[in-house]
């Protein structure tokens, strides 16, 4: 299989145009450490800037108290007249999450396009953030086409767990790249149509200067499950329950909610949705159609006890196990209405997401210590994630056959596994790019590099209202204060005697249990003040220096008594 | 099978003495939330406390700071006299990490009984632990027997990723209880004796009034691979590599240690063992003749420059991501001889502890990025678990013919799994006993049941030199610091004219960056001194009262404008 013979098949009328500009492509794919070009990813051909989605990520356990992180998006500052507009893949919050933080610096107007659910998505996630502009979104379907500048994309449907979603075929001066979004190949979804592979085979002739694909499965073999298989392993269990089914799932996974709500009707079951997300999006689907749900099928959680168990279903957000989520306040006696009792059926439709191991567990344990049953995806199939695994990932790329090859949206691993299987499907090496958030890719018809320079690409952290605010420092001292909390000293001198004034003030949390402390209190105190006397006694006194000593010295000492190391903060006042 | 003819076998000399006192037998599992029985468990007969194990956990995500979690005791409280000893079943951590915390309060000449290894394990840990008093330990080898008052101890030899692992036959006055340690079946182990299922069954035919078995795997199908598959893979790993191989693996997996060093001999390499643990527990286990070497087999990593890389293996730490560990601080360019260069191989031989999955795969993800070659048990078989699955479950419950069963060492959810392959081996729903740590279960030669009454068994936590002071209010300070950080307000107030002087001082950490904060500040500072010049206006101060209202308001006001929380702190100072 060589790619030469799709290569003849660029003539182009856009690369007719020449130039003394720039003459290469530019990808720059944004978003920080990790998962390449899932948040975000420019396209720059002679100034003019494509944006592909603008996502966000969910923190890192190192980073304690923040909300999310965003692209660093400062590349783009003083370029905002060249920003052509932004295609959306679809409405999960890893690809439309960033929108309110960028909209304002991007310009209000920017010409946004999206499938009809994404843009529901995105302008009820708008609305969460009051102040905030309007959106210019236009909403586009399957076969599409839209022109930017230089660029034409085709929005080309495929499957995932969310409909809408789009790989985008994107005609550039210098050949077509297409550009999986998440995907999967679905021979038998369920209310959704099969991968139309006719269609991809056609895209595929028309020649594929780079494909871009989508890496979240590469280390996993074989294929990934269908939704049919899901539908019927999930049916097993409404057909035998007798008891009430609290099924838990992802608020995004709109398909799975779909599943388990026409099960519900096949089944006799009136369905409950209870979670702030699964309710907001319960709302939009159904709105656009996107959800079937019959008129009667849908009760308040409250209501749920006016019915026999059997004819119970609830549908709810925590599978993830997440401290405010409906499921783990169930199963810690704290929802206002529901309670878990013998008989009950929970069913945990979704894997666990890396670093959620341990609390998933501690939910299960918890549920089933209240004598409730369990299925989750480990026991059957009752899960299949939104990723094409390794054989469909081959079946891309061999449907494709693209000259360049550039693995995306996966961790820095699965892009080495998806480049491996490209490199078996004889993409000569060379052709291959493996990148960086932050890298610059450079891309003529013959060549695709890495350019030397990059953009920043550090992480931007929201907390609260602050965007970008917390860095570095800010998070060192909250991993400190978690660990070994802090320790103020409040010391009083007096000028003219330069003696401290009666006893200096502890304040300390998050270090030792304060009242039981009392004699290591009293013996600081005393050091307190012996560093300070001596210090203060004879000429002038160095306050910077004498404060240093303090923290020095008080901090040896505490370590010393407890092998901690809080950080010790002392205040000095001259009275 | 029945379960009956099994029991008839009980006569026992110890039964005869009848007394009035406690006739039943109390099981006792210590050690907080989670694990049943993994640390530490009482056998209580007769006022005489037999203790199994003393064992310490890595603390949860929620705890930050501490070191380690211990048992709780104090049931043992005013009981000392009664300990007739400690059987330790193996050397592993969470079964005798918490001796050097416990000796002292327990009695220094407790008797102790260990397999070699094991003791050797346990003296060189009490010797990081200056002060602490020698032990009174007594080696103890397969088919040995020890009396301690009611009980005869018979130890009995069973493969786990550990030598010297003992399952425990205990004779007691109502018949005989089988405590399966941590274990697998293994057919083929290197360098170990495959499992002697004659003798097991034998046990099993002297009748099994109870069968306490280790539940770790009892959520995996079918067998636990053999060291002969890991060992067999491995090879392929070595016979084609050509660099070097870095194999990195859990300190305590002796038996892969072996391997790897005795892989390393077979293909000519030297072996440079790197990271405090793995190196103490080279040392320990070449001295007592449990690892083989041969004599100029090691040599240290600075050596390593001075051979060809195909000659070198570098056997290390830090295969779960551990921040300080070898692999972390190789990966990290931090290490002091030791990089990553082109052609290495890295070899992570040990699954993911949950939890770990995060860092990880960061850790992979940087190796990958230095162009090495990564290895690890998901792609293909290079690592064995030390526990049994299901199948072996099944087979230890069918050859013990227990009349009670309680599933011991696993979550909850891994206990409810073990419950269930019980009760398809035919045990009655009713002699089988799921219970938590700090319950007390009655064992009668007829009935198995949980006690009303509980002994306290809340987490105690080790932090440095504390062990339990630091509780729930500390660590939710911590929390707390961790997520938004603190605020400390220092305000002086002139004792006559009750005014605040001069501007009020501001000490924050973790909260926002202060030098791009200036405006906050200022704005605070206002409306401190607002609030205490109203307070301190007219009559009496109410001193707590304004203390609180600052905290309130500063508080409500540090949200309104950041959306953070952080711990609010004002110390005010009349002069």
């Amino acid at each position: 299989m060589g790619s030469s013979p799709t290569v003849r098949t660029f003539i182009f009328l856009g690369s007719m145009k020449k130039t003394k500009q720039q003459k290469n492509l530019r990808i720059i794919p944004l978003g920080g450490l990790g998962e390449v070009g899932r948040n975000m990813t420019l396209f720059e051909y002679q100034k003019k800037i494509l944006i592909i989605d603008m996502g966000l990520r969910f923190p890192e356990e190192t980073m304690p108290g923040i909300d999310y992180i965003i692209p660093n998006i400062s590349y783009l500052a003083g370029k905002e007249k060249n920003i052509l507009g932004v295609v959306f893949t679809h409405g999960h919050y890893d690809h439309i999450g960033a929108v309110p933080y960028f909209i304002e610096k991007l310009g209000k107007n920017l010409p946004m396009f999206a499938g009809r659910l994404t843009k529901g998505i995105i302008l009820k996630r708008q609305k969460d953030f009051p102040g905030k502009p309007e959106l210019n979104i236009k909403d586009v379907k399957d076969g599409d086409r839209i022109r930017l500048g230089p660029f034409e994309i085709e929005f080309v449907k495929l499957n995932h767990s969310i409909s809408d979603n789009f790989g985008l075929l994107i005609k550039t001066p210098l050949g077509n790249i297409f550009h999986t979004s998440d995907f999967k190949f679905d021979p038998s979804p369920i209310y959704d149509l099969p991968t139309n592979f006719k269609r991809l085979r056609k895209i595929g002739k028309r020649g594929i200067l780079l494909l871009m694909s989508d890496s979240t499965g590469a280390e996993e073999e074989g294929h990934s499950l269908s939704e049919k298989e899901i539908m019927e392993n999930l049916e097993e269990l409404f057909k035998k329950t007798k008891g009430r089914i609290i099924a838990s799932t992802f608020a995004s996974l709109i398909n799975r909610m779909q599943q388990i709500i026409t099960l519900s009707e096949k089944y006799k079951r009136k369905v409950a949705v209870d979670g702030y997300s699964m309710k907001t999006n319960v709302e939009i689907t159904r709105n656009l159609g996107y959800l079937k749900i019959k008129r009667d099928t849908l009760i308040k959680p409250k209501q749920t006890a006016d019915y026999p168990d059997s004819k119970i279903t609830i549908l709810c957000t925590g599978a993830q196990g997440e401290g405010e989520a409906v499921l783990m306040r169930i199963a810690n006696k704290e929802h206002r209405f529901l309670r878990l009792k013998k008989g009950d059926t929970v069913i945990f439709s979704s894997s666990v997401v890396p670093g959620n191991e341990r609390t998933v567990q501690m939910l299960k344990d918890n549920i089933l210590r209240q004598k409730t049953n369990v299925f989750h995806y480990k026991m059957m199939d009752i899960h299949a994630g939104g990723h094409a695994q390794k054989e469909e990932l081959k079946k891309m790329i061999e449907i494709m056959r693209p000259k360049f090859f550039m693995p995306i949206e996966g961790q820095y691993s699965m892009l080495v596994a998806h480049a491996e299987l490209a490199k078996k499907a004889q993409i000569p090496q060379k052709n291959i790019i493996i990148a960086e958030n932050g890298n610059i890719i450079d891309v003529t018809r013959n060549k695709i590099s890495l350019s030397k320079k990059e953009v920043p690409s550090n992480y931007v952290m929201v907390d609260g209202l602050g965007v970008g605010d917390v860095g570095e420092v800010v998070l060192r001292d909250r991993k400190v204060l978690a660990e070994d909390g802090m320790f103020v000293i409040v010391a009083i001198v007096d000028r003219k005697t330069g003696r401290v004034r009666g006893s200096p003030d502890i304040i300390s949390r998050g270090f030792v249990y304060l009242r039981e402390s009392k004699e290591l209190l009293a013996e600081t105190r005393k050091k307190v003040i012996t560093i300070i006397n001596k210090a203060t006694g004879g000429g002038v006194v160095n306050w910077a220096y004498l404060k240093n000593e303090i923290k020095e010295k008080i901090g040896s000492f505490l370590y010393s008594k407890t092998q901690r190391r809080p950080i010790v903060l002392p205040v000095i006042i001259e009275v």
